[in-house]
């Protein structure tokens, strides 16, 4: 057995699981007693008090703002809400059945070459045009594809990013709990230590890439059904349920059936994920604004299955989907909303990556087949 | 210290170097004796032997292909090369003063929307239509934004890419020894194991992200200057040199300045790099052809001084920087050309990853601040 392969045994297996790929000064994840830290703050604290753009100044940068530096980092981001004509005319030509999450990608990488990062000087500044211009890509592609609409992103009625998405997504002025809901989600979703689509930003960073090439890594990254899809995916499972008992019978048929429930479980949380708590609270909340018969009601009946038969619980997707669902946000539009959020622990580690740089090149265990012969074409 | 960042220093440091992150049978890199080999094959045989589109076979169908797969092969791929409308449209968007890797990003990304791939049965069709299509791609944003004309990228006239994208560039028929020199340099710049580009490319299919994210996020990768962009490097270095003399007083200089030699030395490699002498051959056999008074015997001084001087070896940028510009390529292609060839291995390591997958999700040291206590803005 080759040396570098029994290390990997030792160190916990595949996937660099437990392996340390680098420092960062961002995040804990599941740090005994304290769950989700961001620079040192919790989670909890973040989520129940702070407005998400504190976050992006707190994690971009680096201390959370007085109120004279908040009210002019929001004045600053709402006017970065003008699309490029050409990126508008790329949106365009992506047809409604595309993707959203290759839009995103699209858009992000269009973005780069029409405005580029010529040194790493402009790594604030090209981020935090993409954190004002995220929702109006989305949503300009979404509702020209979709609606025939070319919408004006230049909007400033909302100065926060969670309700003017909404705005530009619906055409109506979003409610105040909507708006409440939307900054704890994309405080929740910021940022996240390396998980797999951070860990692409900062490979791709280790080369001293461009920061739209490290994003657009980022994106297609979280695009898999193994990272950003699990919200939606937990939508398309209790959608059609109806009431608690027809979850509960359903829910034990698939466990029967060995098939995979999203929204549970974690690959670094062990008894629970901290975000749950904070965003069921919101479900629960629009649950009752709205009038829901049944999609809480269900959504509390597959978290109590899944205790009690599993010992699982749900991670940060699962009340995702049905808070989202209350406020009318189409399901295939859920992942890119964890785009405009994680942007913010993308660009940061991509500065760290910058500001403490190794090319990342690990070494591989050679599984194929030892020295071959060449063979002349005619005689193969 | 915490254990992780023990075991990464054990391990021998930052960027990963030296650790496993998994296994593959495409590729050894500086394994004792052999140098480089693509499925156990000796790049030296490869390259003095195999057209590319053998090598491309041999990568991404696994066996080099008997001469009836191979004209099957070809036929193949030149019939995929036509650009889909709403694609050429997008290239059109893209000015010329763009950075071509973010045109090749983009490409790649636009065409994800219109041609998804919809589940991993569709990868190598997926795979081989990029193969195709990206010299046309790069081609037909270059001539569009630079000449103003839209070239017809259908054109079957030369059955091997190399000669095609020589075709598209210049719109002029490319010579024999042209055509060998591409065959060569693309492949010698098909696969190299675990290279930061490869391993982007591998954690974001370990989200089972679809394939064009997979290449847009090794593109964005490969065009950091810590990685592909080392023969553009290495031409604009030596470039203005006229005579052997001039480039060492100049090589000099620049290693008393300690200033960065572009083309020299390898992460992994230690004593030279196989490729060097393939593609030096082919740098020199161009001087001849077209009459080079000066940038051949430029290179050979620079190399003879860092040997001298540093110990260091050329890598497989240095000389393909003289023989792309002998023929007439701008220089600032030069990374796409890799592109072209690159995407057989990523490619490859993406199906590989895919057949054997665990989500890539390292762990990270954490440097930040302890537990922070919340502090209303009011109060900050």
């Amino acid at each position: 057995m080759p040396l570098s392969s029994k290390k990997n045994e030792e160190l916990g297996g595949a996937g660099l699981r437990g392996q340390s790929a680098g420092s960062t000064a961002l995040c804990t994840v599941g740090k005994t007693g304290t769950g989700l830290t961001y620079r040192g703050y919790d989670i909890t604290d973040l989520a129940n008090n702070a407005q998400f753009e504190e976050v992006a100044h707190l994690l971009l940068r680096g201390h959370l703002p007085n109120q004279k530096e908040l009210d002019e980092y929001k004045t600053r981001l709402t006017s970065l809400r003008g699309l490029p004509a050409e990126l508008k005319q790329a949106l365009e030509l992506i047809p409604a059945s595309a993707h959203p999450m290759d839009v995103m990608r699209t858009g992000c990488s269009v973005l780069g070459n029409l405005e580029q990062e010529m040194s790493f000087d402009q790594q604030l500044d090209a981020t935090e045009r993409m954190l004002a211009l995220f929702p109006a890509i989305i949503c300009y592609w979404y509702r020209f594809s979709h609606d025939g609409v070319r919408i004006d992103t230049q909007d400033q009625s909302e100065p926060c990013i969670g309700g003017y998405f909404l705005k530009m997504l619906t055409d109506k002025e979003p409610t105040e709990i909507h708006k409440q809901v939307m900054h704890c989600s994309l405080i929740l979703y910021a940022e996240h230590e390396f998980n797999a689509s951070t860990f692409a930003a900062r490979v791709c960073a280790s080369t001293l890439s461009d920061i739209h090439s490290c994003i657009t890594a980022a994106i297609g990254t979280l695009r898999g059904p193994l990272h950003g899809g699990a919200n939606e995916a937990a939508m398309e499972m209790i959608q059609d349920w109806q009431t608690p008992e027809e979850a509960e019978n359903n829910i034990m048929q698939m466990l029967a059936n060995k098939d995979k429930i999203m929204g549970f479980g974690h690959a670094i949380y062990r008894e629970s994920d901290p975000r749950n708590a904070l965003i069921k609270r919101w479900s629960k909340e629009l649950s009752l604004a709205v009038g829901d018969t049944h999609l809480y009601a269900v959504s509390e009946r597959v978290e109590s299955v899944m205790k009690r038969e599993k010992g699982l619980f749900c991670n940060a997707d699962f009340f995702h989907a049905s808070a989202y669902h209350f406020m009318d946000i189409p399901t295939k539009l859920f992942t890119p909303i964890f785009v405009m959020s994680r942007l913010t622990g993308w660009a940061a580690h991509v500065y760290e990556q910058r500001a403490n740089n190794r090319i990342i090149r690990p070494s591989a265990d050679y599984t194929g087949p030892d020295h071959q012969d060449w063979v002349d074409i005619e005689s193969r």
